[in-house]
């Protein structure tokens, strides 16, 4: 992070810490995707909480927008006197929803304090435009805290690719299938709801040529209705051997895309190109496996069946893992719930541990 | 169960039903093992809840017992007017804890309402004493419920063997050790702390021989300070194969003891006979499948490690199960919460889905 331009002060109330603390929780409640997890808080002279907002995920209001729409009605010609509190620097492109700088500046809020610098090229400069239209803007309080509420988003923009969403289904002893193969359906109808929610919001789904010619999946997200919802991913096939002309997967709707190989990283390079912020890897076990192995997956979403299967397939192939101490690590994500009941199914949402890249030498 | 003796009646007033309800919650708060899970409330005739109790397992009070022990000093001489509300009928022998029955008529409670008659023989006959000692009993109340709380509790009583619990500490992958072997440590601290928690309260400790072989175990229930706490389980070993005179399991404290078989249910039948009421299952795979495939596991707890490993051993062999339909149904047991995080590790709690034995034609 660059240092703070001149004249912006690192001086911090308890109020405003206090404040910042429910940003990062409030960011905590948003969705992982394309979009980092933001949270914001408006506090007025006195210290006590006019508003909250957080960011629902892409597409829907920026943090900040939500915490300004979220201010009691008659309370608005107070915000010249009000500090917004917001863990990541205020954006200042016109995206999908327009730039939260302008939208701050409309509002008339006096001072900001943010907590991590937005590193995207199109993002940044939110503050410096603030601070050039007169607003207090402050910077410095928990950055490290903020940094590591999105180290995977920052990983991901740093490295030029999407952010990337593993889902796995498997019994308690860890299998996708039974012995004679079937999977259909080891978790209920609330996890594959949840599922089907993960691939409406990407951009892309990411299956292996092995996956399209065993079940001939069509890789559409669908309601529960099992009808198509709208703004359908882009159907990703990896592999060399050509997609069958009848393949499900192929559509009517052009938004399919076979990639002849198997490097997760060319894959994704790809699809960044293409300006998916967004990926989620279907499988199955071969291609999961590839992506972990490239330490490149962001987010693990493990539906846990109570079931037991004893023998059967795994989630996971061979991750070039010999012994305990060289183990993928992770942790469990508080960022919607780390561990919640989906009817008779568990969901545990784990990320990788922060950093782990570093300490490996990266 | 038997119908009410004649007098006793089946009529319910809300409040009754309300201090049920909260009885079947504290017994939630308990521990599974030996004895089961028992809540008992205290409501006075304006249907106030005066106290409540629950029983926190083996060698502690009897939820009645608790309950009476809550009671806001000053109220004791009101029980008269009161009513308690147990899901369990009240026990009438004196085991580690003095009988329940004559604790509840010390106290002078007035009425009493059970769920669920105890079907054990020495503890069956409280209620019957209390109700010719003057009490007005009367039963019926959410018998299901109160039935369901320990299903597999009162099934081990009607098979006439030990209350068992199988213990698993895995990777969020399904595996018990890495490639090479490498087991130490999968989980951290806690949950090894949680499962010496268990070791320490079972009667029984059950491995097989391979894992004696393999890793020489003491088989010993230790705080964290690697001290044996009070009251160390029979290490029960099974198997043909002698145990070396050597080896750690043996101790010192004559409470080893070898079981030349590989039968399950024969293993369970022989530490009835010895007063084992709790058995823990330690494994290893062979053994944990075993009982599994017997239908002798009544709580399984799983320690869930937030990494992945790839490849390496899994915590349970082959259960004999060919598809899907034919999975080992469980469910995520409440009792003691169903998921929570330990140190960086997730604890599972699971019992089997209850009156499945029933729907196979057992």
């Amino acid at each position: 992070m660059s240092l703070p331009a001149p004249g912006i002060s690192q001086q911090f109330s308890t109020a405003e810490q206090r404040g910042m603390e429910l940003a990062l929780q409030a960011a905590g409640q948003g969705v992982r995707g394309a979009n980092p997890l933001v949270g914001a808080v408006i506090i007025d002279p006195r210290g006590e909480v006019v508003s909250t907002g957080y960011h629902r995920g892409a597409g829907t209001p920026h943090a900040e927008v939500d915490a300004l729409a979220n201010v009691p009605s008659g309370r608005e010609a107070e915000l010249a006197d009000c500090t917004m509190l917001v863990t990541l620097e205020p954006c200042n492109h016109r995206g999908r929803t327009g730039p939260c700088s302008g939208a701050i500046l409309e509002a008339g809020i006096g001072s900001l304090v943010y907590a991590a610098a937005d590193p995207t090229d199109q993002a940044a400069g939110g503050a410096q435009r603030l601070a050039a239209a007169g607003v207090a803007v402050r910077t410095g309080m928990m950055p490290q805290r903020a940094q590591e509420l999105n180290h995977r988003w920052f990983q991901a923009r740093r490295e030029v690719r999407p952010f990337t969403t593993l889902h796995i289904a498997q019994s308690v002893d860890g299998l996708i299938a039974a012995a004679d193969g079937t999977s259909q359906w080891i978790t209920g109808e609330e996890a594959r709801a949840d599922s089907h929610g993960i691939r409406s919001r990407a951009d892309a789904i990411i299956a292996g040529n092995g996956t399209i010619a065993a079940d001939n999946p069509r890789l559409t997200a669908r309601d529960r209705a099992g009808a198509e919802t709208p703004g359908q991913p882009l159907r990703v096939v990896m592999g060399r051997r050509k997609v069958p002309a009848d393949a499900a997967v192929r559509g009517t709707d052009g938004r399919f895309l076979q990639l002849a190989t198997h490097d997760p990283a060319e894959v994704l390079a790809e699809l960044a190109g293409r300006g998916v912020g967004h990926a989620m890897i279907e499988g199955g076990a071969t291609i999961a496996s590839a992506f972990l192995r490239a330490d490149l997956i962001d987010e693990l979403v493990l539906y846990l069946a109570p079931l037991m299967l004893g023998a059967g397939t795994r989630a996971v192939a061979d991750l070039g893992i010999g012994t305990l101490a060289e183990a993928s690590r992770w942790r469990w994500d508080n960022a919607g719930g780390s561990a919640r009941t989906l009817g008779a199914d568990l969901r545990l949402h784990l990320e990788p541990l922060p950093f782990r890249g570093t300490q490996k030498g990266k």
